[in-house]
């Protein structure tokens, strides 16, 4: 019998109990070991008495580690108390199944580093992707390859707010209160629209994919919170959709990663990511592109995935653990490649910020268009490298007339 | 220092040899374990003498066996010897990895029987889906999931031919020679056109989803040999793509398969898989559906499965083997769901043919459009199931007008 101590009782946490019970006499055919919940973590009791597990229900952290215990699933988020309880589990040479990004994103090399030295394993296939397989397959199946590039939407909050915006010309403010009251969103949202939950997966994912530590933290981020109806109206204007894209690659060993709202073809793969749902684009030499998408939140979508990675632990107990490569990866703060590139500039003088748009840039197109307001100019400019652009509107920016600059990569 | 043996050197054979040389350092800084390809049996050396590891190549499958080996490749294809050899292999307790689809849709679940009864591990990765990770997600990612359903274009060939014809109105036999000048088809291509190959690829697929054997013979299967310019004008006229899926369902533990050309919206996933991709959709009780997609064949894409299937046989040694269930799926005959079709029927009486229809369906769209041709009826029947339209088309096709019914479900 394999004993499995859950912190945490919230939606996810109730997810895993509610899987595990009923996965109780397939898995014991599959393996010949049964899963048994020993004991739940929860901050205050009383507010856990009508649940179904109540029994197992404790507020110390002490009993569940004094309890018999093969695996613990730590599902609270958040960095602490987290990362203490884990690292004690560790080090007491449980086993560790974590749902939690923020963790393995600040302290995932230290983290496997403990585990590979006490013989357990730390899995954490849910901390990107939520239900999708991704970490594993990127690990293990696409081990032949060098990874190249990955793209890919992986925060269900935003991406339920833009597609909100997009499809029903809803305003920032109302789709976020949306997403609030369907529960997609938090009640402080900050961490989902500021990019960095985004961040983090991405530097989770690239850091396996790449075999170098990439922080989160070294990611260009940019939030949605400035995304507003007529960004959405020019990007119709041309067929596109809105994306909070994280999008990292590997070239010639330097690392360039960025999460930032994208305009993407709405013929492209991601761009069929809608609402809360995640999409990874994962590049590699042998394979090419490889697409996986799926529920990349919830409480179900989240459980499948930790399951996964007990039903891993308990079936490959003497499997080789995984671990961060601890050198550090050399970051590009711009993305080399020429791209097009949609910007609106708010003016006093369209005149005369037209004209310093056409000197600047070779393929500049001006919106002439219904939408352009009017005090902005709105151009396309085409086949330009970043470096180029932001130097020239740190000039324009300067000057008296200009007011804003806002910039959407097209992808 | 693991030892390999690589049975075939035809197209794949060669990535899998390139791809092991590439990987060396890299997968000996990870596992630890050096990757040496001993020797490579081929039907006729002659043919190979002008190849890098031309020094390897035997045409002895006793010298293959004879050499110190731990893993063997069979890349072969095709049924027999390749039977054979992976039964004596798994005998002599050498782990196995094989992309062979035939193989394992014919014989998986005996060779994974032997695989098991001799401590070695049958990996299979390749069989299905090429490059894409799919089988080892669906055993073990999502292995706390009960799959409901499986949607999946698992054919490049088909794919390429069909997407073709849609995308430059080219007839079936130009899009099948172009395809087999371009090495996208073979040959005697009537394993991919008939739809057997989708099929084999299906059933491995639906007896892992399902855990019951779901035997190949016992998918409804139609190929794309009688699909025709016309039919894709219809197509067309809805904003549908013709595509050949491959769809199981398990309903109440009775399981439903078939294999044929369906007509479906081009908003949705599968709709977005062109030419040569592959694309797959399990619908789990707990992740909802997940998606995943890219190569489905081709050297290098077959070579990165096979050389996952490696380094998990490496690293897991003691890994607990799968089995296939021998319990065999009970199979219904009739998708039991209703759908909508678009009925071709050949008649040398419209008026008399519409009546029938009309009065057979209560649904019943009849197409007056410039694609219908004078010789036959055209229609959209909507929300039926499938049994009726069969038992009502039994009918009509013994009327001495209609000279030929063509039906193609919608989703």
């Amino acid at each position: 019998m394999a004993s499995i101590a859950v912190l945490g009782y919230g939606v996810v946490g109730t997810g895993i109990a509610n899987l595990i019970n009923k996965n109780k006499e397939r898995f014991k055919s599959i393996t010949g070991e049964e899963l048994n919940i020993s004991s739940i973590l929860v901050k205050d009791k009383n507010k856990h008495e009508q649940k179904q597990n109540y029994h197992l229900v404790t507020d110390s952290i002490e009993k569940i580690f004094n309890n018999p215990v093969d695996i613990v699933v730590e599902v609270m988020g958040g960095l602490h108390p987290a990362y203490e309880y884990v690292k004690k589990a560790l080090k007491l040479k449980k086993h560790v199944v974590t749902a939690n990004k923020d963790l393995i994103a600040e302290y995932g090399e230290e983290l496997l580093d403990i585990a590979s030295d006490n013989g357990v394993t730390l899995n954490f296939e849910a901390s990107v992707g939520g239900g999708i397989p991704i970490l594993k397959p990127l690990m293990e199946s696409l081990a032949g390859n060098k990874i190249f590039e990955i793209q890919a939407i992986l925060n269900g909050t935003t991406n339920f707010i833009l597609s909100k915006m997009y499809a029903e010309n809803m305003g920032y403010k109302d789709a976020l209160k949306l997403a609030q009251n369907l529960g997609f969103a938090e009640a402080n949202p900050d961490s989902d629209v500021l990019g960095y939950d985004a961040a983090r997966k991405l530097s989770i994912l690239s850091t396996i994919a790449y075999g170098m530590k990439v922080n989160w933290v070294d990611i260009n981020i940019e939030g949605i919170t400035d995304i507003d109806e007529i960004d959405f109206e020019y990007a119709k204007l041309n067929g596109y959709i809105i994306k909070l894209l994280a999008i990292s690659k590997n070239k010639d060993e330097k690392i360039y990663g960025f999460v930032k709202p994208v305009m993407i073809k709405s013929d492209s793969y991601l761009s069929k990511i809608d609402n809360e749902l995640n999409g990874i684009v994962i590049e590699g030499d042998a394979v090419g592109n490889v697409f996986f998408s799926g529920k990349g939140a919830g409480m179900l979508p989240t459980a499948s995935s930790v399951f996964g990675d007990i039903a891993d632990i308990i079936q490959n107990k003497n499997k080789k653990n995984i671990k961060f490569n601890d050198k550090e990866a050399y970051i590009e703060k711009y993305w080399d490649e020429k791209s097009d590139w949609l910007v609106r500039i708010k003016t006093n003088d369209r005149l005369n910020t037209i004209c310093n748009l056409s000197e600047s840039f070779k393929n500049c197109h001006m919106y002439t268009s219904s939408v352009t307001q009017r005090d902005e100019v709105a151009a396309i400019i085409r086949n330009e490298p970043e470096f180029t652009l932001d130097s020239t509107f740190e000039k324009l920016s300067k000057l008296s007339y200009v007011t804003k600059i806002k910039k959407f990569m097209i992808l």
